[in-house]
């Protein structure tokens, strides 16, 4: 049920379509995130409406609250949040590194207690394997060690060799699971992929031997992790060049957590085929639009008395009905609403840069592409290549 | 361009058209309440796609932030927020009397200081007429002294008396702005209507003596202001009957701040053609939602794992697509989605209920509505009557 085929190559960069349990996704494809099973500040109709292809949703946060069981028994992830295209979950890992307290890294696994009411629990390549099978998502994500950064290249590839054994962990625990007439948990979503991850923090060796070592084990496809922690950005987009040329051509390519507009397309030069981040989401309840001319921080005075639209080239409902004063307006005086329309168009512009960049890829035009959103975007770094 | 007219009854109540320059509403009307120029959790194509005729907004945020010299000069209130059906203004009043820090009231008006800024601001008759025609709201209200409640009938009397002062102050004032080539403000709404209130607290003879002075100073329409404040419910709808029984029957009559859904039901038998409430957007932020089967609060452990729609019998956005499971793990998470799913069904809910209300006032049906709403919501008081 879960298949990625190439439709036009240009550089680097591929188009294609990824086939999903639950429908196809057009690539380079953006995810936004619904953490909790919903994309903040915005309906499922409006991501719709706006053309989402495929939502991202936090293993840790739903296993924690609701309880993965519990969406279990009422039909698994797609049917408790009423979102039918296709949802892709992380392990859990990065949040537990990321937002749980007093965490141990163990062979075993990660225990942590919840950020919530202080439970303990215990995080292990197959827990995450069950709790990803009981939520049903499309895509599951393999556990993997996250990396600090900076770390050293003794510690990357300590950690990287945790990571490849949890992997085959991992993926022994999926492939055994749906061989099992009655398994633990009941099944929504018999036709789930899994994903590896491909680590090794920012030495290109490590990288590589990541990529030979999750290959060996075998997943349907393979995302890039531990990227945009910190690291220089020329340097993320050198890892990402290295990385991406040495995955296999006909599996599927996420960069995981990445990034700004510039770094979508600056990844999908280097042959990344998906993306998530809370960029244009967080960034929108904070005021702060991505436009076709730049970023534009909504609660400046400057837009007090300013009748133009957020961004004039734009066609989301926000821009063709609301002012600049009026957005304002409803961000400083903490109306929710504030939040709704600067999200919606906030993920316009992030789809429509990935329907721009799949239209660029079938005419050849990516570089002018490139060029353009370097234009727009000047505060990123400097072009790494 | 402002006219009403009745098209049907039955009993003393009222089928009818309210003629606006931003359109015609079909009145028995609820107004969805946009404080701050947006109804909280929801966006405009929200409130049009649940059917909302006209919009209530209040004069007092708005004049405080942005400014209702800002909103002149962007255009007037409709142009601001991007919404071109009606728009209800309130005089301010009720804010200063319940938000406002250090209020003074004298013959002259109300000095209060800013809830947002401590700044000191004179709000007077004239001021609040002024400031409605900056806005440029197709109807506005008159500014009243707003009645503490259990009040005496001593205090009552003297009350009523400077709101009827200022009711004269306050419509001279309009028409005399509105006769003048160079007012000292841009009219962005020259057909502007002007409500007065009528005032007198649980007191039959004040209500009458009221109704007798407003009518004489002469309004487009009248609202009956100062119910809803704490008097017992059977009390609320005997004032309301009597009030409503006194007013011209070619005048849209506007009961303000009420009520819940029993209450439009109730009122609407007593005559009334028009109603604002903040009850289903604020009741929905918290989790309380109005349903066929009465009041249901979402948040309880009970629906944890009820995969059933919030109302069966409703067909809204939520209710079609969501079930209570879900809703109750968007608000036990603090997603802001949760208050716009909420919301939705809330609004759906009384504007469903106006739906019925006018059609069964059209097919004679109006007393078999009024005991399904007191058997959906037996919690309220028994009829009065």
């Amino acid at each position: 049920m879960f298949s990625f085929k190439v439709t036009h190559t240009h550089g680097s960069a591929r188009r294609g379509e990824m086939h999903t349990p639950h429908g196809v996704v057009q690539t380079p494809a953006f995810m936004p995130v619904g953490t909790q099973g919903a994309v903040k500040a915005v309906t499922h109709r409006d991501l719709d409406a706006l053309g989402a292809q495929i939502m991202l949703s936090n293993t840790y946060h739903l296993y924690l609250r609701p309880g993965a069981e519990r969406i279990a028994r009422l039909g698994g992830l797609h049917k408790f949040i009423g979102w039918n295209k296709p949802i892709l979950t992380d392990s859990g890992g990065y949040q537990v590194f990321s937002l749980a307290a007093r965490r141990k890294v163990r062979e075993e696994g990660v225990t942590f207690r919840s950020h919530l009411d202080g439970t303990e629990h215990l995080l292990t390549p197959e827990k995450a394997v069950d709790v990803q099978s009981q939520l049903g998502s499309d895509i599951a994500m393999v556990l993997d060690e996250c990396l600090e950064h900076p770390a050293s290249h003794g510690r990357a590839r300590e950690s990287l060799g945790r990571t490849l054994r949890w992997a085959q962990r991992g993926r022994d625990h999926f492939l055994k699971a749906r061989g099992e007439e009655d398994g633990p948990y009941c099944f929504s979503n018999h036709a789930q992929a899994q994903f590896g991850i491909i680590q090794g923090g920012t030495f290109p060796d490590l990288r590589t031997a990541s990529v030979d070592g999750t290959l060996s084990i075998g997943f349907e496809a393979y995302a890039i992790g531990g990227l945009s922690v910190g690291e220089p950005i020329p340097l993320m987009y050198d890892i990402t060049e290295h990385t991406a040329a040495l995955l296999p051509t006909d599996c599927v390519r996420y960069l995981m957590g990445v990034g700004t507009p510039v770094d979508l397309v600056e990844s999908v030069a280097r042959g990344v085929d998906m993306f998530d981040c809370v960029l244009p989401t967080r960034n929108a309840r904070n005021g702060q639009l991505f436009t076709s001319q730049g970023r534009l921080n909504i609660k400046n005075a400057e837009f007090a008395d300013d009748d133009g639209p957020p961004d004039p080239a734009c066609g989301c409902y926000t821009c063709r009905h609301f002012s600049r004063a009026y957005l304002r307006h409803l961000f400083q005086a903490g109306e929710m609403t504030a939040g709704t329309l600067n999200t919606l168009h906030n993920l316009h512009f992030y789809l429509d840069t990935m329907n721009r960049i799949r239209e660029a890829i079938v005419f050849g035009t990516l570089e002018e592409l490139r060029q353009s959103y370097r234009r727009i975007f000047p505060a990123q770094p400097a072009d790494p290549t």
